[in-house]
Parts: C-alpha cells; sequence; structure tokens
C-alpha cells in the first residue's frame, strides 16, 4: 500500500475540502448545492489518480463530475492533479467506499455512472465485490435518474464478459459495445491510467455502454 | 463461385436426397418423420463445408442436426464429407436460403439455431442481411421452441459487437459470452473451416449464447 509512503496524506486531503468533500452525506438530495448549478451529476467510481475524472470535467464544463475513490494514497495523487489544474468548478472528490453510495447520494442524484478498470476479482467465490454484479447495479439504479447510464471501459476480459451478462441479466438495455476500443478511438475518449497502460501493451480495451429500463 | 467448377454439383446432390432433403416444405411441423425419432432438433444457418454440423453430429447422437447452406457449389463440399461419414441417422443438409426460414419450419420445430461465422455485411445500409438481425431474431423466435438458444461464433468484431447489442435489445436473455473462445478451448468444441483458418492467425474467435424470453 502506497499508504505508508505518504504521511502527509491524511493532512494535504484536510487541507482541500473544496475538492475532497469532507462530509459528503450532507449533500445526500441536494448536490446542486455543492455544484451551484443545476447540471447532471456524473460519477467515476474507483477513480484512481484521477485522470479521467479530470479530463471528463475540463472536456464537458456543462457535467459536474464527482470521483470516488477508497484509499487515501491514491485519491491524494488525483487531489495533486486537480490542484495542479486550479480546480474546476464541476469536479469534486470524495474518500468513501463505493459499495456505500447510498449514504450520499439518493434517487436522481446521479445520471451516469463511469467504472473504468475496476478491480476484476477473478475468483468466483469473489463475485460479489465486483463493480458490474447485481447487487452493485442495484445500488447505482437507486442513486440515478430512471435511464440512467453505466459506462464501463476494462482490459480484463473475464470482467467484460461477466459485466455484458450481469448487464443483460439485469434487464438493462445495451447501447454500444467496442472490443477493440483503441482500433476505433473514439476523439473524445478519455484515458485512465490503467488504459495508457494496457494498451500500449497491445491489449484490446473493452467498452460498453448501457442504460437502466422501467421495470 | 466455385459452382461454375462443379457442373457435376446438381447431379450429386440430387443422387443424395436422403443426405440434402429434396423437398423440405413437406416436413414443416414434421421432422421427427425425417428423422424417425423425437429428439430435438438443432439447426445451423449457413453450414459452409460442413465440418461443424457433422462433427456435432458424431459427437451428440441424441440431437437432430440440420445443415442449411445456399450454394450448390458449397453445400456439395458438406454432402461429400456426410457421404464420406457413412451419413450419420441424425443429419440432414438442406440447400435453402436461412432468409426463408418459415417455408420449412413452424413453432417449435426447433430447439437451437447455431451461427458460426456468418457474412459479416459490415456497411451500415447492409444490416438487415446480418443473420443476427433483429429480422433474423424474428424468423428464428417463430420455429423455435419456448426459450430456444442461439448459439452464435465468429471472429469478426463488428458482427459480434453488433449482436450483443441486436439480441440485447430484442429482449434475449445472454447465457455465455467468451471474448477468447481459444483461451478456454473447452473439451467439446467443434471446430468450423473459418474457425481453424482464423484461429490459427491468432485472431480471438468471439462465442455467445443466448435465448429467447417470454414476451
Ligand atoms: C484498477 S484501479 C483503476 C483506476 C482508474 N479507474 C484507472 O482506470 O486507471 C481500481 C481503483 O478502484 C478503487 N476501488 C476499488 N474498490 C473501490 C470501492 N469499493 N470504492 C471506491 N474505490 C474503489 C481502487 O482503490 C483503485 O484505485
Ligand atoms: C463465411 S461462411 C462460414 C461457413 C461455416 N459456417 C464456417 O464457419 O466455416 C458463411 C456461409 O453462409 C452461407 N450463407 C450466407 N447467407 C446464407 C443464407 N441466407 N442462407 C443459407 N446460407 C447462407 C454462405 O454461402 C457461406 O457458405
Amino acid at each position: 500500500m502506497r499508504l505508508r509512503n505518504k504521511p502527509w496524506a491524511t493532512e494535504y486531503i484536510e487541507a482541500h475540502p473544496d475538492v475532497i468533500i469532507p462530509n459528503p452525506e450532507d449533500y445526500k438530495g441536494k448536490w446542486h448545492e455543492v455544484f451551484g448549478n443545476p447540471n447532471p451529476v456524473h460519477i467515476e467510481v474507483g477513480t484512481g489518480k484521477g485522470q479521467f475524472v479530470l479530463g471528463m470535467a475540463k472536456q464537458n464544463p456543462d457535467i459536474n463530475y464527482i470521483g470516488i475513490e477508497l484509499f487515501d494514497s491514491v485519491i491524494v495523487s488525483a487531489l495533486e492533479r486537480v490542484v495542479e489544474a486550479e480546480k474546476p468548478a464541476n469536479l469534486r472528490l470524495l474518500k468513501v467506499n463505493g459499495a456505500k453510495l447510498q449514504e450520499y447520494f439518493t434517487k436522481n442524484d446521479v445520471s451516469r455512472v463511469y467504472l473504468n478498470f475496476s478491480d476484476p476479482w477473478p475468483k468466483k467465490r469473489h463475485a460479489k465485490r465486483r463493480l458490474t454484479h447485481e447487487g452493485f447495479l442495484k445500488l447505482y439504479e437507486s442513486i440515478l435518474i430512471d435511464k440512467g447510464e453505466i459506462h464501463f471501459k476494462t482490459d480484463n476480459r473475464g470482467l467484460f464478459e461477466y459485466s455484458l451478462v450481469s448487464m443483460n441479466h439485469y434487464g438493462m438495455r445495451l447501447n454500444y459495445v467496442s472490443l477493440d476500443l483503441h482500433a476505433e478511438m473514439p476523439e473524445d475518449n478519455i484515458m485512465t491510467e490503467y488504459e495508457e497502460k494496457f494498451s500500449a501493451k497491445g491489449q484490446p480495451i473493452y467498452r460498453l455502454e448501457c442504460q437502466f429500463t422501467a421495470k
């Protein structure tokens, strides 16, 4: 864990409450107060070092972004990046557990969930931990608007195969699939740290967009 | 077209009515009469030279197989193979157009449809010709049992991406996806001619199983 190498992390995080919101439960149902506008909110679960969510915030000023990351040692790198970019007004970070989103968000708070290179948890007995497991889909649905979307990228074949099946079984509508994103490379694609690493090795990057449907 | 090189094709086909059924419309709703048993019928649309359907028939004697191929010049190679294998009792071929399945089959005649390395028709304006287009799914549904299955293999990325979306939009249930079949290589996998060719080049083979659901 890189945490041990960063004794200053906690202090640095606490010194930037305008970026890493210290009390996110207070904004449940009223995230527009944080951003000072009624624009749609897109969240990324497992933000890592924040390259994606920062790039998206700069690319799309009319969307509000929230990057969610569990570990101090990791989110602190995202924070450094955001500070360096002069803290875009439409971007915040949360140092919380993605498995507890319902503590910070309520129905209709979020329009889209991004999952990028989520931990694969390849063992069958760990399937529940995959961020595309039914339990997580239920969680996302409970905080998303109707027809809210999930956009998912990964290099991990097993996780992508699993996710296609899981989302289909949940009754989600699949709007887009690419089994080699970089063969097409959409102009507006923002690379994540993991995406840069794995695509450089020549591995295909998988991507999908899907949405919840009326039940 | 290889037809021109095989002037004997028509004659050879007509000489084996016990393999290539000359009047398949007569068996609509009563394929058990052809096979002399009530076993499930699996069809392959676009059988090519028949390696897959013959291999399956030998591997699974309790399933009846029908390979469907449009072209004389191609089906004649399948016929040669079947004759050489001493005409397994659970295998027939049809020289008909897969777009007209409803002329030869009725609801509940078929339990499973195999599609292997179907022509990709990459141009958008040709999408309707893809064997996984909504129009074809409707056709398969109309001759399949309830919860009837489609099993699909291809090396073609665009066609596989398209098919995942098309089947999802049709409301089909996805039961299995592999984005690199040969990395796992299930023991019972029977290779098609195209599969041998493309996997030898190192291309990933995609595979899915899905089924129709009650509407
Ligand atoms: C494999 S990394 C990918 C990072 C980044 N998204 C990328 O594509 O470069 C997965 C990240 O998700 C974080 N993570 C895993 N489980 C989480 C959870 N339950 N809540 C929040 N973050 C989580 C990990 O700490 C890690 O930083
Ligand atoms: C690309 S080849 C694949 C052959 C074989 N399935 C394999 O995997 O090696 C596609 C085959 O489908 C046949 N085909 C295409 N459209 C068809 C249709 N509408 N009805 C029947 N056969 C068709 C073609 O003639 C060709 O033999």
